[in-house]
């Protein structure tokens, strides 16, 4: 077993169903729809694709574990470059 | 009073909070973002910010009534546009 690296700055793990949360605020709809859209290449080049639920000025990212697995360094590593992506400017 | 449009198709009246909802399941992750980029269009027209939710195939479409009242025209206009972008390819 590789050590799974630590929960990033502001995310949550979440038992049931097994996966990575957090939310982000932004202060615009443009800073939110610009994370959103480093959040798609993100996916892009991960594969790897969270449910997102945003509004005007926030958004919420729930990442799952592979096939209802627990979230592994994989899921992490997303999350942790999503929350770099969210202060990119 | 004015008559209200009716509820545009596959949308439901959800009575607490007061909203308009509708899931729109898609073939693909582009076809996904597409409408995405049609609703973000439809808000800076509007003004008329809904919360979403979306994975890579589906976007759940959430139009809350302005300070928590129920959704009038304005809002069942914005459902029935948006029902029309998720068909326009």
């Amino acid at each position: 077993m590789s050590s799974a690296p630590s929960l990033p700055e502001g995310w949550k793990s979440v038992a049931t169903p097994p996966s990575l949360f957090r939310r982000f605020q932004f202060d615009s709809y443009g800073d939110t729809r610009a994370f959103l859209e480093r959040l798609a290449a993100l996916s892009k080049e991960t594969g790897l694709y969270p449910d997102l639920g945003f509004g005007k000025a926030h958004v919420n990212v729930t990442v799952y574990g592979k096939d209802g697995r627990a979230p592994g360094d994989h899921e992490l590593e997303f999350a942790s470059r999503a929350t770099a992506l969210a202060v990119a400017g």
